[in-house]
C-alpha cells in the first residue's frame, strides 16, 4: 500500500531485461505506468497481466494502459504489450519495482513499548506501543515489532524479522533472519503433552522449543507447538498460510508451502519443497518425502514417498484417488444396476435350472429311448 | 451480560405486537419477566421458548415463568404462554427488549491508547488501553476499540464499528459502518503470494487490500487475506463465525453466512445470501451462485450454480451426494454380495457350458438320428 | 525453559520409586543426569526414553547418558537403564523433577498494565504490560496475565490461572482454578446467533456466557462461543489443543481431550473423557456419550453412544468405517470387474436364450416325435 513509483513502459521493459527477463515491447514505449492491477480492477495508468488463459477474453474490456502476457498472434490488440515467456514473474518484478515491499511505521522504541533490561536489541529497532520484549531475549538488527507483539523470555530473533500485530513468540524459541509472522500467529505454545492416568491427563512440562529458520513467512493465526523435548523446526524458506496447526516435534524441511487450515499432528517429518494444500490433515509419527504433494482436505494416515502426490481420506496416490472419486460418483447408478443384475442373475439361475432339469429329463428320455429303442422290435 | 429490564408478560406481549409480531397471551398477564433462558437453564422470572419440537417434552420440567411457542392444543399447560407463529423471532425481540445489546466499557481515549497524530478520529471515540490507531488512519463516529485492537496505517473504519480485543486491521483496509469483529480476527494480512523460482518462493508484494462492507460481523480468530492486487471484499450484512480463512482476492456477496473453520482459497466469487457450512473448503478461481448452500466439510472443486445445494468431497448436488453416502455405507455389504455373485456367475457359466456341450451332443445325436432315421430301413 | 536440576541416575531411580513407580536400575547409578531429550536429540548428560517400539533401533545410536524403558532381554545394552513398566510416565515424572513447570516472568502489577478500579484482584498478582482487567472483574490468587491478555467486564478468574499473551476473556465468563489458556485463545465471543428475516440476519444479543472449569488447558487460537442464553461449559480437567471452535451452548464434560482444528457446532453435549481427534467436525444439537472416541477428520452427523468409536464422513462405528474405506479403495477395481460381469452376464443371457430356444425346438421335436411315434405303425 505504498505510494507507487511512476515509470514508462519502455523503462519497465528495460528493467525486466536487466532482471534477466527477456521481453519484447509492442506499442507505445512512452506510455506512463503508475500502478499494477488485475484485468477487472485495472484503470488508466495501470499495467495488468494475463497468465491464466481462462481470463483471455477480459483483455477486450480491461481499462489497463498496458499488459504483460505471452505472445498470442491470434489476438489483434490495441493495448501496449510487454511480451514475455513468464508473465507472472514479470508481474512480480513489476510490482516490486513500482510499489516495493511494505514500509512499516517508524516507532523507534516507542515509549509504550516494554523492553526488559536484560534483553539484547540490535541496531535500528522498530518496536511499537504495547510490544513486549522479555528478559534474556535477543533481537537482531532492523527488527520490527508491531503493537501487541510478544517476545518471550530467552527467545532469539535474527535480523530483519517482522512480527505483525499480536504475534506471540514463547520463551526459548528462535527465529532466523528475515522471518515474517503475520498477526495472531503463535510460536511455541505447549502442545497436547499429557500422560494419561486413569481418566485424568497429567501435564508433561514441555521443555523443547520451536526453531523457525531463515526466510520463513507465516500467515495469520497459525499455531506452532513447541516440542515436548528437542525442537519443532520450520525449515528455511518455507511459506505457511493462515490458521495452520503444527504439532509438537514436527520437522519441516526447507521451501515447503503449507496452505490455510492444514494441520500436522506431532512428530511429522516433512522433506524439502513439499506442498500441503488447504485443510489437509497429517497424523503423527510419519514422514512426507521431498517434493511430495498433499492435495486439499486429504487425510494423510501413513508416510508419503518423495515426489508422490496424494489425495483423499485416507489419502492414496493421486490417480488412484481420482479413480476412487469417479467410482464413488458412479456408485449410486452402479448400485441400481447391481440390483438389476441380481434379478437377472436370479432369472438366469432359474432358466438354467429348468434347462438342466429338462436336459436331465431329455437325457433320461434319450437313454430310455435308447434302451427302449435298442430293445424295440 | 447487561442488567436486564424487568417487565410483565402483558407488556411483552403488547411490545411484540408493536414490533409486528401477532401473538396471543394465555395465562397470567401480570407475571413478571426478568430474563430469558433455555428450557433447561431457565429459572423463576425467566421467559423461555420452544422452537425445535425435539425439545417439546422439556416444557413439563422447565422452571421458567413463561414460554414463547406455537399453539399446540394437544398440550395441557399451566405455564403462561405467548403463542405466536415464529417463537424464535419473538425470542430475539424479547432478548433485545429485556437485555439490549452489549454495553461496552467507557474508555474515551485511554491514556495508554496510542493514536497517531495524522489519524482522524470521529465523534465519541472509545479507545481502550493498548489499542493503536496508526498514521493516516480514519476512524468514524462512535467507534469502540478494545485493548490490543490495531488499526494499521491508512486503514478506514466507518461509524459504529466495534473491534474487540486483539483484532488487527492491516494498512489500507476499509471497514464499513456497524462492522463488528470479534477478538483475534485479522483483516488484510499478506496471502500466499509467491512466484516459484526453482524450489524457492519469491515474495510478491501484496498491494491490494480488504474491504469489509456495512453490517458485517465476524467471529474470533478469522483470517482475511488482502488481495495481491485490487480488493478482497466481504459483502454488506454477511456474517462469519470463528476461525475462517478467506484467500486473497475473494469477492463475497451480501448477506452470506459462513460457519466456523470454513476456508476459501484465492479469487473465489460468492453471490448473495450464500450459506457455507462449517469446515467446508472451496478451491480458488471458481464462483458460487446466489442463495447456494455448501454443506459442512464439503470440498468445493468447481463452480456452484445459484440456488444449488452441494455436499461431499468432491461435492455434488445434495441428493446425489446423499445417494453416494448411502451407497458408500452399503458398499461393504455390496462387496460381499458382489463376490458371491462372481461365484454364482462362475457356476452358471459352467452349468451353461455343460448344457451347451450337452445340447451340441444332443443336436449331433438328433442329427445322426435324423440321418440314420432318414436312411433307416 | 527453566535451568534444569542436576541429579544422579541413582537419585532419579529412588525418586521414581517414591512417586509410586516401581523400577530397576541397570548400570552406573552415579551417572549424572542434567536433562531429558528424545533418542535423536539427546546428548551427553541427557536421559532419554523408549515408549514406542518403532524407535527401538535408535537406542544403538543415541548420545544419551541413560534411558527409561521396559525390560527387553533381547537387547545387549551398554547404556545405563531404568527399567519400568510405563516409561512415558517415568519420563513425565523425570521432566517435572529435572525442569519443573514453566516459571513465568515476574511483573507484579506492571505500570503499563491496566486494572480497573472496580476489579478485585487476589494475592500475588502477576500482570504484564498491556494486560487489561476490566470493571467488576474478579481475579483469584497467583494469577498470571501475559502481555495483551484481556479480562472483560465482570469476568471471574479462579486461583492459579495463567492467560498467555493476547488471550481474550469476554465479559461475564468464568474460569475455574488452575485454568491455562495459550496465546490467542478467545473465550466468550458472540456465536452465529441471528434470526433470519428474508435474506437479512437479525442479531440476537448473546446474553449467555462461557464457564471453563478447573484444570482446563487450551492451546493457541481457540475460539469458544458464549451461549446465546445460559452457559457454554468446558468440563474440569479437559484439554484442548490449538485452533478449536466450540459453538454456543455446548456442554463438554470433564477430562475430555480435543485435538487441533476440531470443531463443534452449537448445543452439542459431550460426556466425560471423550476424545475428539484433529479436524473432526460435530453438527449441532446432538450428544456424544462418555468415553466415546471421534477419529480424525470425521464428520459427526448424529449422536454417538457412550464408549463408541466413530470414523468417517458421515461417521459410523469404527470397524464399519474401516470396511467402507477398504471397500472404497477396492472400488475402482470392482468397477472394472463389474463391467466385465455385465458382459459375461449378457453373454450368458444369450447362451441361455439359445439353449432355451433349442430346448424348445428339441421339446417340440420330441413331442412331434412322440406324437408321430405314438401314431406310428
Amino acid at each position: 500500500m505504498n505510494t507507487p513509483n511512476t515509470l514508462t513502459l519502455g523503462d519497465l521493459s528495460k528493467y525486466l531485461t536487466e532482471q534477466g527477463l527477456a521481453n519484447e515491447l509492442r506499442g507505445d514505449a512512452g506510455c506512463v505506468i503508475t500502478g499494477c492491477n488485475t484485468l477487472d480492477d485495472a484503470c488508466d495508468g495501470d499495467i495488468t497481466f494475463l497468465n491464466n488463459p481462462k481470463y483471455r477474453e477480459k483483455i477486450a474490456t480491461t481499462k489497463a494502459s498496458a499488459i504483460l502476457m505471452q505472445a498470442d498472434e491470434s489476438l489483434q490488440l490495441e493495448i501496449p504489450q510487454i511480451i514475455c515467456a513468464e508473465p507472472y514473474q514479470a508481474l512480480t518484478i513489476s510490482i516490486e519495482k513500482i510499489y516495493g515491499h511494505r514500509r512499516h511505521p517508524k516507532w523507534g522504541v516507542h515509549e509504550l513499548a516494554s523492553v526488559a533490561a536484560s534483553a539484547k536489541v540490535g541496531a535500528n529497532p522498530n518496536i511499537a506501543p504495547s510490544a513486549v520484549v522479555s528478559d534474556d531475549a535477543v533481537v537482531g538488527d532492523n527488527v520490527t515489532l508491531y503493537p501487541g507483539a510478544f517476545v518471550g523470555p530467552g527467545a532469539i530473533l535474527g535480523d530483519d524479522v517482522t512480527l505483525y500485530a499480536n504475534v506471540t513468540v514463547y520463551d526459548g524459541c528462535t527465529l532466523g533472519n528475515r522471518v515474517t509472522l503475520h498477526s495472531g500467529t503463535v510460536i511455541g505454545q505447549d502442545g497436547l503433552g499429557y500422560a494419561p492416568s486413569g481418566e485424568k491427563w497429567m501435564k508433561i512440562p514441555q521443555i523443547g522449543n520451536v526453531a523457525v529458520e531463515d526466510d520463513v513467512e507465516m500467515g495469520a493465526n497459525c499455531a506452532i507447538d513447541r516440542a515436548t523435548m528437542g525442537t519443532t523446526r520450520i525449515g528455511h524458506g518455507s511459506k505457511l498460510s493462515d490458521l495452520i496447526a503444527i504439532g509438537h516435534g514436527c520437522d519441516i524441511g526447507p521451501d515447503c508451502m503449507i496452505v490455510a487450515q492444514a494441520g500436522l499432528a506431532g512428530t511429522v517429518t516433512v522433506g524439502r519443497h513439499v506442498i500441503i494444500a488447504g485443510q489437509a490433515g497429517v497424523v503423527g509419527h510419519i514422514s512426507i518425502g521431498d517434493n511430495a504433494k498433499v492435495y486439499a482436505q486429504s487425510g494423510v494416515g501413513s508416510s508419503v514417498k518423495a515426489g508422490e502426490s496424494v489425495l483423499g481420506t485416507p489419502c492414496t496416490e493421486l490417480r488412484n484417488a481420482r479413480r476412487q472419486m469417479i467410482a464413488m460418483q458412479k456408485l449410486p447408478a452402479m448400485r441400481i444396476r447391481f440390483r438389476e443384475m441380481e434379478s437377472e442373475l436370479a432369472e438366469l439361475r432359474n432358466a438354467v435350472k429348468e434347462l438342466t432339469a429338462e436336459a436331465a429329463v431329455s437325457r433320461d428320455g434319450v437313454m430310455r429311448d435308447a434302451v427302449l429303442g435298442d430293445g424295440s422290435p
